[in-house]
């Protein structure tokens, strides 16, 4: 029979199993935090119609959609999650209750060009509020304590909540007399982390030909920085001319006012008056997560509020507020960087039982009886040499063996052998269960990142 | 601006929220039972070339396949999760460590015609163990176990595991001279069930133009049936006569012999001889699952071993057994016979935080205090009356609601609502987070399925 070779698409991302547990593992550690905080999970179809899907119109994303037909269907597969929630909230306005909270993380498609790191199929962590008319500020005040929470619970310290507001930046600019401009000086001072303040400050004159005591107004206000209470007291001196900026600044001083209570320290949060994102879209609070470590990797959790989730399908005002993780992005360079834990198991198994009697039944009960107790639990009864049983535990780092013969039946017991430290012990079911399992429980807290 | 109609595709899923939860609830119960059997996660590109996934040759499912051009690259979205996983071993076989155990859940797509309770796009939840070269029968008679303790998890109760073995059948039509018909009396006795011992043994003789006595021996040979041991007896008497049967048998006899060591009760399992399974595919033991008061939805898990898995792409000789859960129908069929519970709460949080007072940092700590200790917490802060406050809570059905007003924030306590009770008391943060604790624990244990 003529084979075919048994490849994978490029920017396809596709793990071993020892990698895959721990992939697992943040995708658990993502539900779990972003339940704690009060959001429903969502599950819609990976296909829509192309004409829901691009509604809006997709500007740059459009070419790289993944777009068919099937019958007489002209479909295409979702290139984000935002869209597809402005679908649903939309077509079920009537059956849900708002604000409305959800959550979700799923593969998204885009025909990128392939590229180290680039990924065309890529999962990604969302979550959003959504308000009807109307949505409370306090929500916005909400999202720095759910990203702080879910980083932390991912086991990252290093990282820092970037926060900044669209209305003080449009504020800003509408004072200055710089509005029609503000869009490109948006995307010129985006830069400013990668090529520096003069750099900036030439690209401000040279291409959006700016006079230099604009420009410097501009430079000045972005070199606002400090402690949170040093942005707000430098932002003060700029209040009281543009009722936009000051209901920005409000914004930001009530964002700030409650991170506390909120329990985000103030080292893991800072205003950055550069940061603006999406310019089309976003209309207050603005984030940014960056890795203290790892400036260089961008953003890894990114969000603001709008006030115009589904425009293209209803009449319905339905402000909201969200992030994204990009969460194959997020796994890809935290395995380059190594910073990815083994301290968590990432065998197939805890207990490996290798039965050594003729008759199976003692040690499929032995088996049965530690997965009863939750106990990640394999039987191997291939037929092999002694080794070459004990050599399949350690390929996969499974910690326990458990040995049974005619011994072991004999007493009642069964012999556990730790694989790490080599100790072995005869011990009764409900005691082998009991000492593996503490130790797993052990394992189980440590986080899937380590620094 | 003009609207387009916000519509998900027929023949794709999409839940509101507490059917959602319901359905994480079962994926959740999935991932849990499969790994405790020492199954490792993989997650598979749903696009792959259209070369590797159909190198197997797609037959009556090749017309279903979504399959399109992006740029020079003939695609296709996976059908099954078999085939990406023959593609992964043949792939991997290097770094891989057999027996392979893997679990897999994930959408699948096939472009059938749309109709009431048929998807386009469905999870399928499977689970296959690969042997390099060889795979010893033990791996086939544990599968009853993982169905057994996988479905009484979901909190199903009234099941039954069917069983049967292909040699046996191959075995029984080749000493009974009727190895050319074997393909089409399985799949007329695969009737049985339907229309009755009567029809088939017309169907048998009128259109595979068998004689009666023929007929007979076939329709004797399916009626052996009864307790395990009486099932077991009535084929010894066929023994001896073909090599291929009595390896069968005794095949079917190490799966029964270790049920009660592997758990599994033998009012949940029988021995079926009229079951066969994908004809060209299964080669030992097969498996279907019947539940017990729906027998009209048809096997709610089914699967078998087979010799080859990946032939079409490499030499090597990769037997396995496995078994897929349609894990969407079967969602779809439990909640038409309202057969999912309640009792696990559908609510997307467990308490919702409801200030009274101006400054809201007393009640974000309060909600900050109830997430540190994992209870799911809502911050309930739009500008509305309290009455619509606390019909939010009731709408989205939230058991706790906490009031948060001057007078608590003086006692330093909260105020704790049981919607359900309505009974309302004053609590420190700790105590109140234990007494809902407590309660969302007992409910978590509540299971998924009712009957």
């Amino acid at each position: 029979m003529a084979k075919v070779a048994p490849r994978t698409l490029s920017g396809f991302m596709e793990l071993l199993p020892a990698d895959q547990i721990k992939m697992e593992k943040m995708m658990e550690t993502l539900r779990k935090s972003y339940s704690v905080y009060g959001f429903a999970p969502l599950d819609t179809p990976i296909i829509e119609s192309a004409e829901v899907l691009l509604a809006k119109g997709g500007g740059e994303t459009e070419k790289q959609i993944y777009r068919f037909n099937k019958g007489d269907s002209d479909l295409a597969l979702r290139f984000d999650l935002t869209v597809p929630l402005a679908k649903f909230v939309a077509a079920n306005y009537g059956s849900l209750t708002f604000p409305f909270r959800r959550y979700q993380i799923g593969k998204v498609y885009r025909g990128e060009r392939a590229q180290r790191g680039r990924f065309r199929e890529f999962y990604q962590a969302d979550i959003d509020i959504i308000g009807d008319g109307k949505l409370d500020i306090i929500n916005e005040a909400e999202i720095p304590a759910i990203i702080y929470h879910t980083f932390t619970a991912l086991g990252l310290k290093g990282f820092k909540i970037k926060v900044n507001n669209r209305k003080l930046l449009n504020g800003f600019y509408s004072l200055a007399g710089m509005s029609e401009k503000a869009g490109d000086i948006m995307r010129t001072v985006d830069k400013l982390d990668k090529i520096g303040a003069n750099k900036v400050r030439q690209l401000l004159m040279n291409e959006l030909h700016m006079f230099s005591h604009k420009a410097d107004d501009v430079m000045d206000f972005m070199a606002i920085s400090g402690t949170n209470a040093e942005v707000i007291a430098g932002l003060e001196r700029y209040k009281g001319m543009d009722p936009l900026f000051d209901e920005g600044l409000e914004e930001l001083k009530t964002v700030t006012r409650y991170l506390a209570s909120f329990g985000v320290p103030e080292k893991n949060f800072a205003i950055d008056l550069s940061i603006a994102r999406g310019l089309d879209y976003y209309t207050g609070t603005v984030y940014e997560t960056e890795m203290t470590a790892h400036p260089e990797i961008g953003s890894v959790c990114s969000g603001g509020r709008y006030d115009d989730l589904a425009g293209y399908y209803t009449d319905k005002k339905l402000p909201g507020v969200g992030i994204s993780i990009g969460l194959t992005r997020l796994f890809y360079v935290l395995n380059e960087q190594g910073m990815l834990s083994d301290e968590t198991v990432c065998a197939p198994a805890d207990a490996l039982v290798i039965p050594m009697a003729e008759d199976l039944g003692y040690a499929i009960a032995a088996a049965t009886a530690l997965r009863d107790a939750g106990i990640r639990t394999q039987l191997y009864c291939e037929q092999k040499k002694f080794k070459a049983k004990m050599s399949y535990a350690d390929k996969l780092g499974i910690p326990y063996v458990i040995l049974i013969g005619e011994d072991e039946m004999s007493e009642n017991v069964v012999a556990v052998k730790n694989m790490q430290s080599g100790k072995q012990e005869k011990l009764s079911f409900s005691d082998a269960a009991a000492l593996i399992k503490k130790d797993m429980d052990e394992r189980a807290h440590a986080a899937v990142i380590k620094e």
